[in-house]
């Protein structure tokens, strides 16, 4: 568990896959030293509840936890259906999201700018906002990726542009306060981001940076595109202002690794994710499919049938 | 020199007062070294054009310039006169900035946000926006700055946060990608930043961010305001499109002090500055006023008399 609050697995899809394997580890322990049920459930709720923001932690637990009773085997089996499914769903919203792109762009190739990681180290594989590039990249149609570098973890610097390089994706890396004028100076195609969280009517939960990128491209013109897998609509979520956003410790700002770069006694403030409205948004993709979120629409369709209120 | 080419000397005020010192030991040298006037001239053009963006060095490398037939000391008394002049400038725009800022705001004590380094550090003297924070500070009207870490080199977490802490002013530091959401939860009630160039219509050249900063300001409906001296003016830009944008070394941008954070072989973006279009600017401040940027307004007022075309 450590592993999921300390962001060593990070990526709402991964934090998926990771909490159930969590529930089986602590059903694991659990025998092992004696719990009962009632300790075994505090357990497996810590699990659930270690990172606030991405829906996904909650809603992989929540899928094992009915088979905790049949042993973890039956539990192992499910947590691997998960990242399975999660891969599956990984390449198909990245086909639709690339058509989509295709289709409300001109550009060619396409100039595009991405932030945080999203790639096969956020996720089980493949990725979602980078597996659109990935996808797009196969297809013959990516001139340039501009990594946000995504303080303060430089999730960008350190995974996205390590995921590019492996690809031989062409790519330069620049601080996350370079996005607005790139996107403004007309250097930019399409904006493509993940999500931690979904909300019914469309606001999105995500990395901290994101709604600044978005506001941007609305200012230049330039389609904004959220990718992720359908368990990232929460539609018990009215909308943005009921995502919790995790407030992490300030040192993370203050300090670089494990170096002071701000005064002694200097406080961070350390918002981990921020919420883009979905005013903002100009398409949310899906292995269901695409919605463009406006006035009234909702989330519905992005998610499978037995799911829809 | 290479003080100012390195940001050893940074911000734009200060800029100014160290190329005019600049030529003085351009003087000094060329007389030990026995420089013929061409020679002199190349080394007085080489510190005049070190930095694109800021107007400010141009602008005192060619105030002090008639003076160098006079002698050093005349240039030297110059240079002086034009640090003097910049405190004097200072401390009035802030009495201006923090008029106008109490008189289009209503949450009291004010939570401010600003964006890299304007204080002490970055002028001769007092500051300019953290001037403006700091004259309301004194008029205790300040609750709390958010004061933008400023990648990459991260002037507002290692300056702007140690000049609010010996002033014992309340703030802290956050990412740059944190701006945007602070302004939309209604954290904050101004934004505060100076300037590299002011064009004729109020388009502004600043640190790399600042154009982020004010589409949130503008998405949040919260005043964004410049300030600076009005040597930062400059009335022969007629636009934004006319400002160069200094692209400095990507390295900056892989690198955190000298350590790498990105894979060996990626390559940084690293444009040092960005333009805000008037458009998204509420305020503009000089020592000579305040103007409020829109359609066919110029900033004619915020220059001397005879300065004006």
């Amino acid at each position: 568990m450590d592993a999921i609050v300390r962001l060593v697995v990070r990526g709402a899809p991964a934090l998926g896959a990771a909490g159930a394997y969590g529930v089986a580890l602590a059903m694991v322990q659990g025998d092992r030293e004696g719990w009962d049920s009632g300790r075994l459930n505090v357990e497996i709720d810590r699990i659930r509840n270690a990172r606030p923001t991405a829906v996904n932690l909650a809603w992989a637990v929540d899928r094992v936890r009915p088979f905790v009773s049949d042993g973890v085997d039956v539990v192992l089996a499910e947590a691997l259906r998960i990242a399975d499914e999660d891969e599956v769903a990984n390449r198909e919203l990245s086909r639709k999201g690339a058509d989509w792109i295709l289709a409300n762009t001109t550009h060619r190739p396409l100039r595009v700018l991405t932030h945080c990681n999203t790639g096969s180290l956020a996720t089980t594989a493949w990725g979602t906002a980078l597996g659109i590039v990935r996808e797009l990249h196969e297809r013959g149609e990516v001139e340039m990726v501009y990594a946000d570098e995504t303080r303060p973890l430089l999730q960008g610097s350190r995974l996205t542009s390590w995921e590019l390089t492996q690809d031989g994706i062409p790519h330069v890396v620049q601080v996350d306060g370079a996005a607005a004028s790139t996107l403004l100076r007309g250097l930019v195609d399409v904006a493509i981001i993940g999500a931690d969280r979904i909300a019914r009517n469309g606001d999105t939960a995500n990395k901290i940076g994101s709604v600044g990128v978005a506001l941007a491209c609305s200012a230049a013109g330039v389609p904004f595109v959220v990718a992720a897998p359908s368990p990232t609509v929460d539609l018990s979520t009215s909308s943005g202002e009921d995502i919790e956003i995790e407030l992490r410790d300030g040192a993370e700002v203050t300090h670089f690794h494990s170096e002071l770069v701000a005064p002694v006694g200097a406080r961070g403030f350390n918002p981990a994710f921020d919420v883009t409205p979905a005013q903002y948004i100009s398409a949310i993709v899906t292995e269901l499919g695409v919605v463009e979120p406006g006035e009234g629409v909702v989330m519905d369709s992005l998610v499978p049938e037995g799911e829809r209120p």
